[in-house]
Order: C-alpha cells, then sequence, then structure tokens
C-alpha cells in the first residue's frame, strides 16, 4: 500500500462522455471546496481548458486516452501513456493518494489491477456503490467490475464489502445480504446458493438471501451479487426513475405544480451524481470510478468522495479485513 | 393443445398470500365483467366463502394445496389432489381453456409441465410478462421460470415472446432485445455473448443487447433474459416505487397536497396488481401466473387477462411460430 500525499487525488481528465472540460470544471469545484487534486491528461488541452475557467491546477501530462469503443487490453497496452495508467502509476509511486476516474470501467479496472496489484487473498476487485435505502444507506458490490463470477468471489465481496461500509457508512457490525430470488437459503441460481453455503460460515454478520425489492429496503447494510446481476440492478433503478419522472411530467402539466420538484427531489436520491463514484474494492490502492455520463457537479462529488475514503484509510482497513479473514 | 370451452378458466382457488377469499371475490368479480370461471379448491370451504359473497361459482373439489415453503416437486408427488394439479388436469382434459394462479410459480410450473407437456422444440418455459415503457409495454421473459439457462433457452424465449407480443400487444414484428450490460455485441456475460450469437440468426427482429435502464424505455418490445435476471430486474423496479413513494409520502406532509396521489398514479402502473399475471410461455396450453400478493382487483385482472390470452390463441400462435423456427 503506498503512502500517497494526504488527500492529493490524481483526476484521470478523460473519459467523462461529455469531454474533458466537464472534468476540469468539477475538478476545480472540487478543489475549491478544499480536495487537493492533480489532473492527468493532455498537458496543453488541459492547461487551455483551466484557463478558460481562470483556474490553477497541477497537472502531469499524459497525451493519450482509452476511448469507449476500445478493447481496454488493446488500449493499454497500445497507449502506455493513456491518462488512466499514467494517474494509476502516479498514485501508485506514492505521488498521489488515491485516483478518480469518469472513463472507460474495463480500463480503469485493468490499469489499477497492473499499477496497484490486488490485495493478498483477493482473487477479484468489486465496484462498491453506496444505494439509498429507506433508513439510510447500503453498499452494494459487485456493481459491474466482474460479469461472470464464482462463489469465492461473492464471499470475498461480503467481507471486503463489510469492512468497507464501516468506514463508507460509520456501520459498527455490517449486516451482510445476498442478493438473490427469494429469501430461503435454497432459492436462487446455482451461483447463489453455493454463495451463500460460503458466506454463512465467513465471520461476517450474514442475513442471508434479500430478495431485489430489499435492495433499498434498509434490511442489509451490504448487498453483495455478481457484476452483471449489480449492473442491472443499479441500471432498472435508473430506468424505473426516468419513466416515473418522465409520466409525472406529463402529469403535473395538468395537476399540482410542486409534483414534479418533489420527485426530481426524491429520484435525485438515485442519481450517480449523487454519490459521485464508486470504488474498486480489493485493489491494494484506491481507485474511485465515476460515472460517465458525470456532470461537473457529479465529478466534484467523485472527487470529494475519494477524498474522504482516503482520509477514512479505506484501503488498508480492507485489506486488514481481508488478512483477518482469507489468508 | 386441448380445445377447451372457449373462455372457461379454471382458477386455482389456493395460494394466494392473503388467503382463498381474495381469490373467491377476484374470481366473482372477473365473472361479472364477464369471464368463465371455475374455481378449484376446497370445495366445502368454496362454497362457504361463495355464500359470504351472495355468489355462485362452478366448483371443481381439489381438498390440497402446495404451500409456499414447500418444495414444489415434492409437494405435488405428495399431494396428487392439490389445487394447482387439479385445476391444470381439469385444463388439460379439455374441460377448460386455460388456468390461473396466484400460487407458487414452481409448483405451478411443474403441474403446467405434467398436465400439458411442452410445446416441441421448446427446452424450458419461460414466464412472460408486460412492463410498462415510455411508449406502452414490452414483454419481458423469463421473468423467473428458469433460474439457471443456457444460450439456446434464451434464443428459444427470444422467438416465443415475439409471437407472445404480436398477441398480447399487438406489435405487427416485435423489436428482440437481449438484456446486458452494454449495447455492443462482445458486452455481457457469457451466457449473454452466446445468446447474442444464436440470437443473430433466428428469424426474429433482433436488435441486440440493450441495457437495463433501457426496459422501460420503449427500444424493444421483447426483452429476453434468464429468470434469475428477469426477477431481480422486476423486483428492483417495485422495489424503486416503493422507495420512492415512502420518500415522497414523508415530504408531501409538508409540502404540495397533490403529490401523493399523482406518484401513485405513476406507480401504480408498475404494479403487478395492474398486469394480473404472466403467461407460462413454452407449455402446451395455457397457464397464467398471478403475483402471490395479489389483491381481490389483481386476482380479477389476472383471470380476465387469461380469458383474453385464450381467446387470442396465445398458445397455438406461440407452437406456431416455435414449429416454423425450432424444428
Amino acid at each position: 500500500m503506498p503512502a500517497g500525499p494526504s488527500g492529493l487525488i490524481a483526476v484521470d481528465a478523460m473519459g467523462a462522455d461529455d469531454g474533458p472540460h466537464v472534468v476540469v470544471e468539477g475538478a476545480i469545484e472540487a478543489s475549491r471546496s478544499g480536495a487537493g487534486v492533480t489532473l492527468v491528461g493532455p498537458a496543453e488541452l488541459l492547461r487551455t481548458l483551466l484557463q478558460q475557467f481562470n483556474a490553477t491546477l497541477p497537472i502531469v501530462d499524459a497525451p493519450e486516452a482509452v476511448t469507449m469503443d476500445e478493447s481496454p487490453l488493446v488500449a493499454l497496452r497500445k497507449k502506455p501513456r493513456a491518462s488512466i495508467k499514467v494517474a494509476c502509476e502516479f498514485a501508485a509511486s506514492g505521488q498521489a493518494a488515491a485516483v478518480f476516474s469518469a472513463g472507460h470501467t474495463g480500463a480503469t479496472l485493468f490499469a489499477a489491477h497492473a499499477a496497484f496489484g490486488m490485495l493478498p487473498g483477493v482473487e477479484r476487485p468489486a465496484l462498491a456503490v453506496i444505494v439509498p435505502t429507506r433508513t439510510g444507506s447500503a453498499v452494494l458490490l459487485d456493481a459491474g467490475a466482474n460479469v461472470d463470477c464464482r462463489a469465492s468471489h461473492l464471499m470475498q465481496f461480503g467481507v471486503m464489502g463489510a469492512a468497507y461500509a464501516e468506514v463508507a457508512l460509520g456501520c459498527a457490525r455490517p449486516r451482510v445480504g445476498l442478493l438473490s430470488i427469494g429469501e430461503e437459503a435454497g432459492k436462487g441460481n446455482d451461483l447463489t446458493r453455493e454463495a451463500h453455503a460460503l458466506l454463512s460460515t465467513a465471520p461476517v454478520e450474514f442475513i442471508g438471501n434479500l430478495e431485489a425489492r430489499q435492495l433499498f429496503s434498509g434490511d442489509a447494510d451490504v448487498i453483495v451479487c455478481d457484476g452483471f446481476t449489480g449492473n442491472i440492478a443499479l441500471k432498472v433503478g435508473e430506468g424505473v426513475v426516468e419513466l416515473l419522472l418522465a409520466k409525472l411530467a406529463a402529469a403535473s402539466s395538468s395537476r399540482s405544480e410542486g409534483s414534479a420538484g418533489l420527485s426530481a427531489e426524491a429520484a435525485s436520491s438515485f442519481s450517480a451524481a449523487k454519490a459521485g463514484g464508486a470504488p474498486l474494492i480489493g485493489v491494494n490502492g484506491l481507485v474511485v470510478v465515476g460515472h460517465g455520463r458525470s456532470s461537473a457537479r457529479a465529478i466534484a462529488n467523485g472527487i470529494a468522495l475519494t477524498a474522504r475514503l482516503a482520509q477514512g484509510g479505506v484501503v488498508p482497513r480492507v485489506a486488514e479485513a481481508v488478512r483477518r479473514v482469507l489468508n
């Protein structure tokens, strides 16, 4: 675990869907709110963008970028100076405490793995997303880093997720649930049945299977699933909110005025913009992935989250939990 | 394919979470709206319940019932006169056109399979649910009949789902999408990548992968997935709506009054009560599964849906599509 300058975040300036100016704007906002930020990307371009915002921030030059349509492994091989690769290496060498990127998740995963390596005993990293619940928040992992998982991966996600929830949510003893399609142990598919058995003997507060409608009920603090299922679950949530807002907007033109604003308020608790990002848990370094469709505000929130997680020592705490349990 | 009396629906009176009186009340409501209904369950009990509602309906005696905590195969073996088994056999013998049950999905699946058999060429039946979209409705299958699927199953779901959408939604040439975690063909897990290749050569209007947020966008008329993923997707939708309603209720006590009603209106389009049920497509008979948590109104809607599907000839039309494509 490298000990980078406390609070300094290496921000991959490339990769957000709306372009680097959004990242630069978000980084400036985060910096003004007290975060230490270094921008990583084409130096010339970043200087021009900073000038447009009348701001200055340190820059690490990385003339290349991985685009969304590229195979991440091939792209990283062909582009040794890609911004996400340079950002991860910059932090791994001890010059920053953490990395934030709103770029290609797969490329971020591979670059992070190459630069930091994994925590001993962890087979796969997981994207840990914070979701809203009726009573507060919960951690869902994996949100999309691993589309095909084995039961042992899910068990490790449970251990790492509990350690992460202690830091991120302040839970004393997080309740860990397994996302499945029925509450009884025998319900689910081959993967969840096997994972249920492994989690039952793991040293976490395992509360058994959770149905998908319990994701937001507050019944669990940590929700474990494979990355395919986690991605589906989160994106269904986004889709439902979008549909409801569209219906409400149509309806409210002829009904009470306050509704649209009220619904937007309720729906905003689901948006990726609010949380800002999700750390790649299991990597031996702190790397936070933002949503590709992030606004400048979402980028700023993501950088602030990264700074908080660095300060909370999330990587050493997950490493300690993993060391106790998995080795 | 048995040719039961047109429009007569055998209703499994047992199995709804709130008890047989809810099913009886819903069946009476459906009957008053013009559906032909036969109740299947303990005759004595059903007569008493009908008296309480001052109504009469034909009864087929079935003194046993499969409960939610039983293993369906074991229960069906131990209880040869279970209501779902008797209802399926009643319809398979030509005495009813279709079966409706709000009971144990697994037991319904096995009883239907035993009584009707499968359509030739179909390996697995699928639960086909109608979901709301921005532009109308779409069919999602499998919603939970098969938790572990092979790619060939998903291809067959696409073919059957397209035939079902023609009847249920009136689509001329339904657009079939594969639920995955990225739009490109290479995105997804092992199962979806293989299914993508099979669906690409199947004689359906295959539009490729759909992200989960596109479930409700109207981009596809038929959404194909394994039963684990489908169940997760639908139940996340329910959970999000419940969470939003809870948040709106809390907020609206101090805000505009119209909001709660308006939101309930928008949210109701997601509720199982509205659609009423989902047919088991691929079985050589018409069996519609209602939500266990159904209200009397939901039961009535489910019976009405069953009658419409029987009248639309959904089973012969799916059989014809399958015959053309799979054999």
